[in-house]
């Protein structure tokens, strides 16, 4: 018996969980869900309220650090840039890696809010108005207020501003000043030439028949992979995780981030469905090991790909 | 008496030092300088062989640590854009600045190389194939090599490997992970919202006749000022300078480079040479109370703006 729900994260990203009482995957909660649809119910609003809630705690610091202050001519258009990119799953699992390994959120935030703002201007120039062509009949990828020229000023200075954003952090939020540096090379790496950025690059790529399939999971490990192995990594960093915690949350993220980018592309073949199911039980198996609430809300995010990608809305 | 003498600095920007013997500047050796043209030769080229030393180790930091490597469609990009750009006098004042307060070459090298860096990457953008159409018999202001869109994104590249390049400045050249973490506040605020990107964005603006001047003069400190600024008190942030040191330096950084973007611009009029002349003084105080060579080298940036805007070659 297998039974779908699902959560919101932050009303942009509809993700689903997935209960089944056949699952080899040792749930303590889980295995407690399948006996009623009420406990079930329960279960789903409290994810549906963690995640909200993260998302919601990112929101407040964004508008805070991002608020529109001098000089308003580079700070308007990063504000609205900033919120008008769909939000990321990455963030939200940085939150959670980090309180599964016993960290406390506060210690995330900056980190969370740093990831969706490159994310965002990494979207911004992938979605700039020259290229932003829409078919007929559909909306641009983004609510565009300005011209190109500003568009990618405002990346540039969104990107820059995330780095001092993770840098500052160690003001309020973190006192391990080492801890934030190899979070800077993670998210450095995984924005840009190991991980977004060589994922655009080969997006430009003619490819054959042949080696489409191999080229489009590349694709979506560059893009999507690689920023939420490196956010799930921050998140046990950040919380002073041992490097084997680090590791396991790495492929987690890889694995969830790449099934992700996947669903994203919608493309419905067996070759591909065979694929996301490798890489959900693959994410799953990685979080063997782990124990508390928090397990369970990963697991959430990939545990049922097909009606994710149904419901994915972004 | 004045005499004039030019130094090369990484052979792209020439510049001049000053050798006035009725400075008010109280310089141990400028004094010297005057007694004999044989002393005299004689400092100018220990200027020029320190500026070439410094520009050579960054040179070789920057090829080392930019190679050509996997995924090579990403830094083969990379690796032509950051030489593809003219230098930029921040990166060896950074330099400077770090040895002037006590501090070895080897702490400040990874910060300068990541400012050329930085420096590359907004010229990259500024100068995208779309927009860097010279006028006839002119050339373009970089060598394009790819079409707009590789340049933009391996322009985002470059600003994200920057900073991996300050964060990962710890695990070799600085063992202090405090001081790294308010260099990158520095630099990512130089280069996004309070420096380069604010520049940008006025630089689109129309602006009448009456306003043209104080409009000049707020694009050049913030294209140039606020980088300049930031890369003198980065250097001796890095060396771990007094406060008041670093914000001498600072000072210093601030006038300097507003200076060389006027001198850019290369506008004759009388109220822009009164502004340089004034710039060049407060810059030259801001280094009294320094002692050391270091102190007539800074100088030498700055000492004659005239000659200096003459055989700038950028």
């Amino acid at each position: 018996m297998a039974n779908y729900h699902s959560i919101y994260l932050h009303n942009t990203i509809k993700m689903s969980i997935y209960v089944n009482t056949k699952s080899s995957f040792p749930f303590k909660t889980r295995s407690n869900l399948s006996r009623s649809s009420r406990a079930c119910t329960a279960v789903v609003a409290q994810n549906h309220s963690y995640w909200a809630a993260i998302e919601a705690d990112i929101d407040t610091y964004l508008k805070k650090s991002i608020a529109i202050r001098s000089p308003e001519t580079v700070f308007e258009p990063m504000h609205h840039l900033t919120f008008a990119a769909p939000r990321t799953a990455a963030s939200a699992i940085c939150v959670a890696a980090c309180e599964l390994v016993g960290g406390e959120r506060s210690q995330a935030i900056a980190t969370a809010s740093a990831i969706h703002i490159m994310h965002a201007a990494a979207y911004a120039h992938e979605h700039l108005p020259l290229t932003d062509r829409p078919r007929p009949n559909s909306k641009p990828a983004i609510q565009h207020k300005y011209g190109p020229n500003i568009e990618l000023l405002t990346g540039d200075g969104m990107a820059s501003f995330g780095f001092e954003l993770l840098a500052g952090s160690i003001r309020s939020d973190h006192p391990n000043p080492e801890r934030i540096l190899r979070v800077i090379i993670e998210i450095s790496r995984a924005s840009g030439s190991e991980g977004i950025i060589d994922g655009f690059y080969r997006e430009k790529e003619i490819v054959d028949q042949h080696s489409r399939f191999d080229f489009i999971e590349y694709l979506c490990r560059k893009k999507y992979g690689e920023m939420h192995a490196c956010a799930a990594a921050s998140g046990a960093i950040l919380a002073g995780g041992a490097e084997e915690e680090i590791q396991k949350l790495r492929n987690f993220g890889h694995y969830a981030g790449t099934l992700i980018g996947l669903l994203h592309k919608k493309i419905d073949t067996p070759q591909i469905q065979n694929v996301i199911g490798k890489l959900k039980d693959l994410a799953l198996k990685e979080l063997e090991g782990f124990h508390g609430k928090n397990v369970e809300l990963l697991c959430s995010l990939v545990a049922d790909a097909s009606l994710c990608e149904a419901e994915l809305e972004v």
